[in-house]
């Protein structure tokens, strides 16, 4: 069962008797429903009054009703406002522009803007690799969608997209000092975000694709990065392949497995799982088997498009065909992010000995992971309340840095499994164990080193 | 003759001989050509020797130039390392995004991005105009230009364009709080100038065009006012039209006149001068001469692009005919937004009585204006060396403050005149003369103030 978490978290403002059991009434009540109270303030206090502010983390929003319901109906209880924590987080947006120069007086003035700023135009203009020098575009990646697979949502469009690419730029400065901006595009036609985002690209040192549904994302990706001298990187697909690749080099190191021996199963084939299939095939694993909603991927499959075709062409040397069950016998690595609850502990129980399960579909897994863990030696998912959440966060800010700072022209597989080794690699030898394969997000020593690495890789390339 | 400025300050590091006579020897030399000193710093000391930071103000590079020679050639002196502040102000750019959310821990993380963030996503889904309370679109702006008309440089391209971009984008923030972002196109083709700003214009609350050429402006402004549904606003254009229009609007009060009875001669009909001709129309003056290149333009005059036309439609009631000097005769006002040097004194004795000359070309005036000071009552430059300077640091920030406040979805030249009016009115009675008809860049009253009359004017609208 779902546990409450900080993500649906609401404050509701109550006026109680000053009775000494009414704290007590109204967290029991609380707690009867299922809420997770986080804190209990009181603002005001009269002689047989008292206000009180209750922070809880719900499920949904018929869960917060449930608890506010449940509070109303308590005797001398008046329910006054109910705030939700994450709506009131996002009032005027997360990020903002702010100057990094001082405006104080008519000298600065006349640096920062005309006339002084006309000289830098002109160094720029005789030299156009100055502009990497004297202005934004060393620092600066341009977070790119269309809002047409917003999260797990789906096609939102671009304006309810804003609020998770505004978090992207966020986290981007919080882990690495990376300046992003998010750029959300009012179209879904390929043929105009390649050419928005060419037009729009003076501006930035790279761009981060986020958030584009497949398979319109490859072909977005694979143009823009014949069109452009900066590098393109596809957030959902190789920022998950960077982590997930990270990631199962350690759960391999917990289990004593080699990859060239291992069978792996791969469920969903869209951006992220062709992508992780992709980096996989850089480390040559003994085999993989991948699986869409139609089921095994093989070559004599029908009806696939050139996605489908080029991982029928490199996967599946047996030539397996079936179904996602099939798929998962005698496999040593399950890797799935595709829907949730597509198998038990029974198909598990098939995987080869000391399985590894990546059930990394959101909200909810391809297999509830206590499931998983009867069967599995580790077992990782996407989700903040297991072990083991394998989560982009620990690859996309370092990552750029590293391509920012290397002044990258274009991105490799080689900087991309440089970025996962990388991230295992935080992970030291005592530290590492069957509930610990990768760091955590907050952990400081991530980015640096993705970026340390991702930068050594690009200054090989040269 | 011009005097060296900020814009063009260097810092020249020495080593010198510790005697009493060495900085007055230095400093001296500095002045016999011409350089301002702004400091004199000892860096690192030495029994026989000192070592020096020498900043002053040049007038370019080949007059820096001629200061570190001078210095070269003095006996005892070392020239170590020259800076130019300019250009040390601009590297690594002048702006950064900065998170305006605490992400500290994994609730801070719950909240901003996922699973938190999929709320506020569902819920501009379901309701757009939500966009503009849960994202920055409520306080930002794009400043878009497509480098094809830089300052008064020309055609240098959109990544030279980005450091007069950046440099906007810190004083929209100072003076006026608002976030704004530059976008360097990489066309210069109208149609693609177009679709660019409308495929990126949700995440954004109103739209600052800079430093496009005439005539392309025109066009792609009253284009994207008839498709977006957020304001669009050309600085080039409107920005100098207010100032000049709320300057105008001061200087007639020092010299008495009232501006129906007045003719204003208008030199330059590019971006600028088109909009200031529109806007003096509101206020029905008695007569607009307007004159370009090609002479006074007038209803009979061949090869008019659509631009002309309607200014010779709208304009010189009494088809007058001939040169800027002809325009001039009799003239109550001059606004100059053209080229240096076109005329001098004693044609402006042949103006009205009490005249007014606002000689705006950058960097070089239409007239030196201490010739024009000898026949005209009121004398305004672009220059910040001298009193009245005419400045669109003085409109843009509190235009685009009202606008955002007044969630507009258009400007009209109702709140263009308001703003103007605003800026005039904040010289108070009794501070208002011949050098004083417009506030300095500096007066924090003035944003807030043109803010607030575009507030009233969008409401009044509604």
């Amino acid at each position: 069962m779902p546990v409450p978490g900080p993500g649906y978290s609401i404050t509701i403002r109550v006026e109680a008797p000053s009775s000494a059991s009414a704290a007590g009434d109204l967290t029991s009540a609380v707690g009867r429903v299922g809420g997770v109270i986080t804190a209990f303030d009181v603002v005001d206090s009269h002689a047989d009054r008292v206000v009180v502010d209750i922070t809880c983390n719900a499920l949904s929003a018929n869960h917060a009703k449930d608890i506010t319901d449940t509070l109303e109906v308590l005797p001398g209880i008046v329910v006054r406002k109910i705030s939700d924590r994450t709506f009131l987080m996002h009032l005027g947006g997360k990020i903002e522009v702010t100057s990094k120069v001082q405006l104080k007086n008519r000298d600065d003035l006349s640096r920062a803007y005309t006339p002084g700023v006309a000289r830098i135009c002109q160094a720029i203009a005789a030299n156009p690799e100055d502009a990497r020098r004297l202005t934004i575009k060393r620092n600066t990646v341009a977070v790119v969608t269309d809002g047409s697979a917003v999260l797990g949502l789906g096609n939102l469009g671009p304006a309810a997209a804003l609020p998770v690419m505004e978090g992207k730029a966020a986290l981007f400065k919080k882990f690495a000092g990376v300046d992003a901006w998010p750029v959300c595009l009012d179209t879904q036609d390929t043929e105009e975000i390649i050419r928005a985002v060419e037009l729009i690209a003076p501006v930035y040192g790279g761009i981060n694709l986020e958030d584009i549904a497949a398979p319109r994302c490859f072909e977005i990706e694979a143009r823009l990065r014949e069109k452009l001298d900066i590098p393109v990187f596809h957030d959902d697909q190789h920022g998950t392949a960077i982590v997930v690749v990270g990631a199962l080099r350690n759960a391999l190191r917990v289990v004593g497995k080699d990859i060239e021996k291992c069978k792996i199963a791969v469920c969903g084939v869209g951006a992220a799982g062709s992508a992780i299939i992709r980096l996989l095939l850089r480390q040559t694993p003994a085999d993989i088997v991948a699986v869409d909603v139609d089921g095994i991927v093989h070559a004599g499959r029908d009806g696939m498009d050139p996605n489908l075709v080029w991982i029928a062409e490199h996967t599946n040397r047996e030539g397996v065909t079936g179904n996602l069950h099939d798929a998962l016998v005698d496999a040593d690595v399950f890797i799935g992010v595709s829907a949730p609850n597509l198998f038990g502990a029974e198909q598990v129980a098939t995987m080869a000995k000391d399985a590894i399960v990546f059930a990394l579909a959101n909200p909810d897994p391809e297999i509830d992971p206590i499931e998983a863990q009867k069967h599995a030696a580790v077992v990782a998912t996407g989700r903040s309340d297991f072990p083991n959440q394998i989560n982009n966060v620990l690859a996309f800010p370092g990552v750029f840095r590293g391509l920012l700072d290397a002044h990258a022209k274009t991105i490799t597989d080689s900087m991309l499994l440089a970025a996962a080794n990388a991230i295992a690699d935080v992970v030291e030898g005592d530290r590492l164990n069957a509930s610990y394969i990768v760091p955590s997000v907050f952990d400081s020593a991530v980015a640096p080193a993705v970026a340390d690495a991702v930068r050594k890789a690009a200054a090989d390339r040269d």
